[in-house]
Formats: structure tokens, sequence, C-alpha cells
């Protein structure tokens, strides 16, 4: 398990949302958070609750549980970038 | 997918609690939550944010995407008690 949970999540949703091929921006659009939240997310720096994972989830076409597993990227070789 | 994500939350959360043995006082000992906090996200009443999900998830031994699987007891026909 990665050391920080929000780092870990916010790798993961930069890896399932580039698998889809999707910006930052058609993310917050089809799940209706601001973009300005999810970048917080993407970075690891929000503590991000249940109703939102599920949102993320939903406009991702995954289940919820899919956006807790681990990145496959190694949290220390990563480079966060949108 | 239920309906409402808290709902699903707790209901997964107490079927892997009792899968344990334990009693609410336990997992709150043993992750350092509160008891009151434990029986509201339990209770479906609560939106359990990250760092929570994964302080649960370490204190039953368990990957933390595993918390966010839908339940095996369907939703409508539970009982939820502690």
């Amino acid at each position: 398990m990665d050391s920080d949970p929000r780092v870990r999540f916010g790798l993961k949703l930069i890896e399932i949302r580039k698998t889809r091929g999707w910006s930052q921006e058609r993310l917050a659009l089809e799940s209706g958070l601001a973009r300005s939240y999810l970048g917080g997310v993407e970075r690891g720096q929000r503590n991000i609750a249940l109703l939102n994972i599920f949102k993320l989830a939903e406009a991702l076409a995954v289940e919820p549980e899919v956006l807790l597993e681990a990145p496959v990227t190694k949290q220390e070789s990563s480079v966060v970038t949108s």
C-alpha cells in the first residue's frame, strides 16, 4: 500500500482517466465535479469522500472499488501532470 | 450498484467486521475511530472519506478496495444492527 492514500488515489484516477483519453476538463464535465477540485484530487491533496468517489466511478464507467486499487505506476517514480 | 453509496458502504463494513467476529467497539479500538462515528458509517449516515476508509481497511486487514465492493447482503432486505 502506498504511504499516502490521497496520493495513491490521485495516481489511480489519472491512470483511469488517461485510459479513457479524457482531459481533466472532460472528467469534470462528465462527473459534475469542479475541475479545480479534480486537480487537487489528482495531485493527492484532497481527502475525497465516498459520494464523490462514486460520482467519478460512474463518470468513468468503472466499479467504484477499481478507484481504490493500487495504481500501476509506482508512486515514487511517477510525475503527476494533467 | 446500490442507490446510496453510504448505505452500501455501511453494509459492506458490517459484513467484513462480522466476518472478523468483532464488535463495533473492537473495530473502533483497532482503527482509532470513534465508536459513535463508526455507528453512523454503518448506518449509512456518513460520507466517509479516503483516509478513514484506509484506516478501517488496515484495522480489518483487507485491501481498501474491498470496502467499496458491493455487500453480499441486499440493501433492501437487510437489517442494520450492531
